[in-house]
C-alpha cells in the first residue's frame, strides 16, 4: 500500500488501528463462503466520523472499502474482492439506547445478535431476525445482507425491524435515514434502500431496530416422515390451518445419514425429519397451535412424533437440528451452503429436483430448510482438492439456482448475493432490474470504491 | 389537450375511457386533502400494456401523469398539481390469486381493502394494515402511501406485507420487482423504493401481499382519563408489559366535545377516552393481554372502564371511535387531518403541544391518535371561507409539524407528503437526504412526469 495512503489511514484511525501485516490480512481475505481474496490494508473503525474520513480518503484515491463484521458471510459478501482496505466495524459494538417503551434499540453495527437478546431479556423483549450465527453475527451484517432467521414465517426479517440508520455514503457524507417511531411515511424509503445492500451503498454505523415483547410460553414437536411428499403436504396443511409456527424446520435423508455418521444420532432413516416450534403468551395459544401441527403430521403419516413443552425437555428435539452443520462440515469439509427460497406449495418439488440433481451427478447433497417460509439452504457437499469435482459443483449450484427460479423463488432467501451468486443474478432480475441496480449503485457511489465486485454489478 | 395527444390517448384506452368533460375534470381535480388542480384529461387504464404506452406518450411529450385510485388521500397525493393526465388506476380491479398454502395474494392495484377482505374471510386469512378508509381505498393507494391504520403497532404497515410488484417506470418500461417468497435478500430493495413513493417513481399496476392468519378471539375496552397525563402513563404501561394490543386509540377531550354536540353521544367529559383490542388465536391469550391493559387503567386512574369479548358486544365500545370523523366534520366543514407520529413516549408531551397551539391561536384541535404507535390524527379545524383563518391555520400546522420533528418523530405517519407536508420536508430529511431522493427521481424519471410537484422535491 502506497505510503502516503497508510500514514493517512493511520492518521484517522490511530497506528493500533491499522494493520498491513501479512497474517491480518490472510484472516481479512476470508468470510465463511469459499471464496477469498487479499485486501492491502484492513482498519478498525471506532466512530462514525472516523468512517467518513476513511471513506472520503478512499474516494479521494478510488480505493476499494469492504465493510466487514463478524465475518461469518456464507456468499462472499465480505471478502475484498478487488483488494483495497478492509473496514472492520466490530469495535463499534456498544448497544446505545434500549427504549422498551418506545419499543426500539439503539445500536452500533459491532453489536453481536447474541448480546442485544441478553440486554433485551431482562426487559421481556426480543429481536425477532435471529440468524443460525446469532452468537457471533453482528448486527451490521444482518443488516447488509438482509439476515432471517428459524423464526422468518412468524416475524418476518431484517428488513421489517430497522427503523432507521445512520450511514456514511461514499463520498464521506454522513446521512440519518429513517426516524425512531413505527410508522413513517415521510418521503422515499431510504431506509431499505441500505438493507440488504450488502456494503455496496453505504456503510451503516448506526442501526435503530423495532424489538418485540419475548415469547412466554413455547412447545416443540419433531415427526419422522418416509415420504417427502408426506412431509410437504403436512407443512402445507399447517399453514392453511389458520397459524403461523415459530419455527418449522425440515432436515432430510442425507442429512439424518449425516447425523447418524458424525455423531451417532442413531436417527431413524426417513426421508424427513420435521421441527415445529409454537409460541405464545399463554400455554392454550401454544397449545392451540400445537394441536393444528400434530393434526397435520397425523395426517400426513408422520412417525415418532415427540412433543415437549419444557425448554430443557424441548432442548434434545432440537439436537439434530442444532447439531447439522457441524456433522456435514465433519464429514464434508468443502460446503457451499445454499440459500435458495420457493413458494411453501413449490417445495416439495425444489426437494425433489434437488435429489434429482444429486443422483445425476452423483453428490451428497443434504438439505436443511426453514420449510415454513420456503427457504432450503441444500449442502452442496465436494472435495476442494479435486478440481473437476469444483467445477461439477459449480454446475450443480447453477442448476440449483435456475430450478429456485423457475418454481417461483429467489437465489437467496437470507445470505445475500455476494460473490457466489453474483453469476445467477439475471436468472432472477431482468434488464430493467439490473438497470435500476446499476443506475442505484452509480448514484450513490459513482467512483465504484464501497464493496466493488459484488451482486452482479458493473464493474 | 392538444387534439394529437388526445387521439393517441382514446387510441391507447378507447374513447370510453377517456373523458376530458368538464365535469369529470372538476372531480379529477381533487382528493380528500383541501388542495385541488384541474388535470386537463383523465384516462382509466384496463391493463399494463395501456399504462406502459401512456407513459411513453406522456414521456415524449413531457406531459405530467398523476396515477389515482379512490381518491381518499390526505395529504394531495393525488391532485393533479401540474395539470395534465390524470391515471384513474380503480377500473383494474380484479383479485388475480389468493394462494393460502403460500401465505400470499396477487391483485390489481384498483382493488379495494374491503373486497379483498372478503375474499380472504372464507379462508380465515386476512391482510392487517387497513386504513380507516378501507371501505373504499384502493390497495394501489395503500401502496404508494405507506398506508397504516388502526393495527400498526401490532401489525405494521404497508411495507411489511409488499413482497413484489408491477410497476411501470416513466419511460413506459414494465418492471417486477421482488418475488412472492417469505424471504428474500437478492439485490437492492427494489420493492421498497415504490412503496410509499406516491406514484413519483412509476405507476404500480399488480402488487403481490402477504397475508395472515385472522385472529379467532378478541377483546375490546373503553376507558375514561380525567388526566391527560394518567392516560399517556397508562399507555407507557402496557407497552412495557409484554403485550403488544392489536389497537390501541385515543379520543382526546375536544373529541369527546364533539362526539357530544354533534352526536349526543353524552360521553362522559374527560381528557381523554382510550379504546383497546386484544387478539389472539384462544379466549387464554386475548383475555392474558386485556389483563395487561386493565391493570395499566386501573393503576392511572380510569373511570367507566367497559369490557367486551364478544364483537356484537364490542360494537357500542367502537361507537364513539367510528363516529368521530364525521362528528367533527359536521361541526367544521373544514378540516386539515394531520398525521405526525412521535415516540411511544413522546405522545404526552406532543398532545400537550397541540394543546397549547389551541389556547394560543384559540382553534379547535380535536385529537384522534393510533397511541399504540405514536401516531396522532389531530383535525385542524377552520373556517375555509376566512382567508385569515386558513393562513392562522396554515401556521398551526406549521408548528405542530416542528414540534413532532422535535420531539423525534415524523411528519407523516401513514398519509403519506403529498402537497400538503411538502413544504415541511426538509424540517424531517436535511440536505443529504434530500438530494439522495433528488437523486432518485431523476434516475426513475428525468422528465419529471411522473406526479410532479410532490413531496418537495426538485421541479
Amino acid at each position: 500500500m502506497n505510503p502516503d495512503i497508510k500514514q493517512a489511514l493511520q492518521d484517522i484511525v490511530g497506528a493500533q488501528n491499522f494493520t498491513d501485516a501479512l497474517v491480518d490480512l490472510v484472516t481479512y481475505s476470508y468470510d465463511a463462503s469459499e471464496y477469498h481474496h487479499r485486501p492491502e490494508a484492513a482498519v478498525w473503525a471506532e466512530t462514525t466520523q472516523q468512517v467518513s474520513a476513511i471513506l472520503q480518503l478512499a474516494c479521494a484515491y478510488k480505493i476499494p472499502v469492504t465493510p466487514r463484521g463478524a465475518g461469518t458471510g456464507l456468499s462472499g459478501v465480505t471478502v475484498p474482492l478487488l483488494g483495497g482496505i478492509v473496514l472492520d466495524l466490530s469495535k463499534m459494538n456498544r448497544i446505545l439506547r434500549i427504549s422498551i417503551e418506545d419499543r426500539l434499540v439503539v445500536v452500533q453495527p459491532g453489536v453481536v445478535y447474541a448480546a442485544l437478546d441478553e440486554a433485551l431479556k431482562p426487559y421481556g423483549f426480543f429481536y425477532p431476525p435471529d440468524p443460525a450465527s446469532s452468537r457471533v453475527a453482528t448486527l451490521g451484517g444482518n443488516v447488509a445482507t438482509n439476515a432471517g432467521g428459524m423464526k422468518g414465517a412468524k416475524y418476518g426479517t431484517t428488513r421489517d425491524y430497522v427503523l432507521a440508520l445512520e450511514v456514511v455514503l461514499a463520498d464521506g457524507t454522513i446521512l440519518r435515514p429513517g426516524v425512531g417511531v413505527m410508522k413513517c411515511s415521510s418521503g422515499y424509503d431510504l431506509v431499505r434502500l441500505f438493507v440488504g445492500s450488502e456494503g455496496t451503498l453505504g456503510v451503516v454505523t448506526e442501526i435503530t431496530l423495532k424489538i418485540n415483547p419475548r415469547p412466554r410460553a413455547v412447545s416443540t414437536c419433531t415427526a419422522f416422515f418416509d415420504d417427502l411428499k408426506g412431509a410437504g403436504q403436512a407443512v402445507a396443511e399447517i399453514m392453511q390451518s389458520g397459524i403461523i409456527p415459530s419455527a418449522l424446520e425440515i432436515l432430510d435423508d442425507q442429512c439424518i445419514l449425516c447425523l447418524n455418521q458424525a455423531l451417532n444420532l442413531n436417527l431413524t432413516p426417513a426421508a424427513a425429519l420435521l421441527v415445529a416450534e409454537t409460541d405464545g403468551y399463554t400455554r392454550e395459544e401454544v397449545d392451540y397451535q400445537m394441536s393444528k401441527v400434530l393434526e397435520a403430521f397425523r395426517h400426513h403419516q408422520a412417525k415418532e412424533i415427540r412433543q415437549a413443552d419444557a425448554p430443557e425437555q424441548a432442548e434434545p428435539l432440537w439436537a439434530a437440528r442444532r447439531a447439522i452443520y457441524g456433522a456435514v462440515a465433519h464429514l464434508y469439509p468443502h460446503i457451499i451452503v445454499e440459500d435458495v427460497t420457493v413458494p411453501i406449495s413449490q417445495v416439495v418439488a425444489m426437494l425433489e429436483g434437488i435429489q434429482a440433481l444429486r443422483e445425476r451427478y452423483q453428490v451428497v447433497i443434504p438439505v436443511l430448510g426453514h420449510i415454513g417460509d420456503g427457504n432450503l439452504h441444500p449442502y452442496l457437499t465436494y472435495d476442494g482438492a479435486d478440481p473437476a469435482q469444483k467445477e461439477l459443483i459449480k454446475k450443480v449450484e447453477a442448476e440449483l439456482s435456475a430450478l429456485a427460479i423457475r418454481l417461483g423463488g429467489t437465489l437467496t432467501g437470507e445470505h445475500g448475493i455476494g460473490i457466489g451468486k453474483a453469476r445467477f443474478m439475471e436468472l432472477e432480475h431482468d434488464a430493467g432490474e439490473m438497470r435500476l441496480m446499476n443506475g442505484l449503485k452509480r448514484l450513490l457511489d459513482p467512483e465504484n470504491i464501497l464493496n466493488p465486485g459484488k451482486m452482479g454489478l458493473e464493474a
